[in-house]
């Protein structure tokens, strides 16, 4: 293990971290609020220092394979949920530390779920923190660095892939560092033009750039207490719901779009399961709850934006959806799994898995079925890796092992069934909200310790599990 | 795929259960019931008619594979539970024909959900089917039908391979009708035990044997309404206890104990962690309820019953644990998918594939950690089989997208989320009870379809889903 070098990297991110902080210190001062101003002053200062004091003595090595690479990333993600909580601690916008950190920790894994009862009344510069940590975290924090002060290119595709959801993690281009600055700036033309739509809806300028962030990041966290509910306007409901689905694609098929490989792009078969995904669940719920809207397209307006809002693991809200029928529930409790495509902002298990698990499963039964014949699982028309095949079914088993243990714990804090299971859940995918008495995304109902605990649920399904276990497995040689 | 044969096999069961209904229509006789005595009568005479004339025609030739083997233990599983079903409807007991079937399918399943509100008012001879049929269910139906007719090695060991619970199936001796009649022999001698010394403690002859029924075939049908709680006596619960355990326990370790392989049998891994997940889960609830209860003893007694009903998924209950702290509850959620060991007549992931899950999954860990090492899984010591390390991992993703399929599907019912996630568990891993309104073990507030489906779900936890799907993926060549 190259210590040194983790070390170094860590520095660098908290530097970052630091300097990212300038944004949310204008927004305090525009708006006048001289506590957040001081206190995101005081926090990028000594960010900025400590991190220039770390990076000052530079590791006499510089090679980082899987391990490090693993260890750098999981390492990074806990310091900016520790550190990013700061500025929430010292304006007084969140006086309680666990409550900060599983607030940050949200922001940065994108989940959305709060524990802040009135919104509305946060200054808003920690608003937009909240949100601006969703758009940090939807393409990683390393990514962005990386972006920023590329490394060599070996250096780079282990931070990268440690980082990126889904079960592969490929190159554009022969060249990483070029690779990821466009993936970045991919990024950064949708969220200005989600910015751009929703103020030519009457929508101020905060508002805009705050939601267009939390959508990018499919993170959720929204200015309003009633979330997206809150505008009451079919016009914003309707550009979020495309954004949601935008942000959900694989951004590499930007990319073949950009270069001329439109067909190829279009014939991807995870967007196709991801679509068909979307199109029947949005017209099943439409269905089940058209009685309570007086009207199928009414209905389909409410039911394609939650379904986007729980399949995206946004979490954004525009109706209650514990209202409705609990037949449309289960769907959206079932959809939090299914998460975003491979390569998106979005978490869950990923389309891609899901695919991968029912052909896997399909296969395994017609083996069972034919013992002497030869299956093997096909995806875009080419047969899939056998390593793949079964590394998908084994983060699985891993993810519902990690997800039963949760839950048994969680359910010691003595919250209804509703509440502990879909808590569980909806931090593991990222999503936000959850049933019963978390349906709006808020977790405030459960204890110091339990949200010290979901948060660690939220940045094991940030970084997909592994990350995690080699930062707590690492041992000095 | 020999039709003849499988169509012979399914009319020596359909003989074989009418023969076993004359029990019923003893207990009918006895007790002076002429509506049950008329319909066990009818029924037995009926299906021993039918067998007689379907076996009269003899298939050409006898010979039976796995797909056979599989195809024939699914239809016989189908055909007892519309047939066993017949003397509920025609005595007057469970009129409706979807009911009748449910409660069927829970008996031979060994599920033990009832439909019956009020099982008290039933008479002596369907209180008896009830109990009989956990019992003839627990070991298998053609694993009755072979020991009392034994078919050729290799047809027994496809049809044995295809009804036994547990990721692997093997033979005790050389002849495997021998192995049949022992381990029948066992679990004769266990429910004659226990039989004894239910009636030790006061209890009367119908009610000891019918428990002692319920209790070997880890069913869970009672002839109180309250269940095993209704006799108030810690003897009988002390008793139950102990016998849930002894047939949750995997019966070849029996043998090897009558074989005076003691020492063998003691150091059987499964049986470590059973009997470790029991002693910890019975400690951790009794903790967690001893101010309910007003002594850790007494806290003890009545969570170490639930806990064995639950992982035994026997599924009796001597207390109102819907009253028990949340964590209580979890652990209980968390128990059914457990199970008994391979081998027993628990139902459940079984013991063995839990073991396997675990070590697969920390493999897995350690594999992506140093993708250079070696990694074998081990159990007793020695390497498993990478096959059935695979088959596990996919049996557990198979029956968790069955899980999730049935839970979107009886969601439609409209019950609350704790009724419906834990039928479609608490079916799947035949146990009985669950939570919210159905944690008296009682189903009857779902409607006909919704209990066709549970029936479904039971049949295919029983014979572990690969049979059900051959029988239904049969084609004609």
């Amino acid at each position: 293990m190259n210590y040194r070098m983790i070390c170094y990297l860590s520095g660098q991110i908290i530097r970052v971290l630091g300097l990212l902080m300038l944004l949310p210190l204008l927004v305090a001062v525009i708006y006048h609020e001289p506590d957040a101003r001081n206190a995101f002053a005081l926090t990028a200062a000594v960010l900025v220092a400590a991190g220039t004091l770390i990076t000052l003595k530079k590791p006499k090595t510089k090679d980082i394979y899987n391990r490090e690479g693993m260890a750098t990333v999981a390492f990074a993600w806990i310091l900016v949920s520790l550190l990013g909580a700061a500025p929430y601690v010292l304006c007084g916008d969140i006086p309680s530390i666990p409550d900060a950190i599983f607030e940050t920790a949200s922001g940065f894994t994108t989940t959305g779920s709060t524990i802040v009862d009135n919104i509305e009344g946060m200054t808003h510069a920690c608003l937009f923190w909240r949100s601006f940590s969703h758009f940090l975290g939807g393409m990683g924090v390393l990514i962005l660095m990386l972006a920023i002060m590329p490394q060599n290119d070996t250096r780079m595709m282990y931070l990268v892939r440690a980082e990126s959801a889904g079960p592969t993690a490929g190159k554009l281009t022969a060249k990483m560092s070029f690779s990821v600055r466009i993936l970045y700036m991919i990024y950064l033309a949708l969220t200005a033009l989600e910015t751009v739509l929703l103020l030519c809806g009457g929508m101020n300028f905060f508002d805009a750039i705050t939601h267009a962030f939390s959508t990018a990041g499919t993170g959720g966290f929204s200015t309003l207490n009633n979330s997206v509910g809150g505008f009451d306007s079919a016009y914003a409901d309707i550009v979020i719901t495309v954004f949601m689905l935008l942000f959900s694609v694989n951004f590499t098929l930007y990319f073949l779009m950009l270069s001329d490989k439109f067909i190829q792009a279009i014939k991807n078969e995870e967007l196709h399961v991801f679509l068909s995904i979307v199109v029947l669940s949005s017209l099943a719920i439409a269905v089940n709850i058209m009685h309570l809207y007086g009207g199928f397209f009414k209905a389909l307006r409410y039911s394609s934006f939650q379904v986007l809002a729980f399949i995206s693991t946004t979490g954004f809200a525009t109706a209650d959806f514990t209202d409705w029928p609990f037949f449309s529930q289960m769907i959206l409790i079932l959809l939090m799994f299914v998460g975003g495509c491979a390569g998106s902002t979005g978490g869950g298990l990923k389309v891609m898995r899901i695919i991968l698990l029912f052909k896997t499963a399909v296969a395994e039964v017609r083996r069972v079925l034919n013992p002497r014949a030869v299956i093997s699982v096909k995806c875009d028309g080419k047969a899939v890796d056998k390593e793949i095949v079964r590394s998908v079914s084994l983060y699985f088993v891993l993810f519902m092992l990690l997800a039963g243990t949760s839950m048994l714990i969680l359910s010691l804090d003595g919250q209804d069934i509703g509440a502990t299971v879909t808590a569980v859940i909806t931090c593991l995918n990222n999503v936000g909200p959850g049933l019963s008495v978390i349906s709006g995304g808020n977790l405030s109902c459960f204890s110091g310790w339990a949200k010290l605990l979901l948060s660690a649920d939220m940045l094991l399904g940030r970084l997909e599990i592994y990350p995690m276990l080699v930062l707590f497995t690492m041992r000095k040689k």
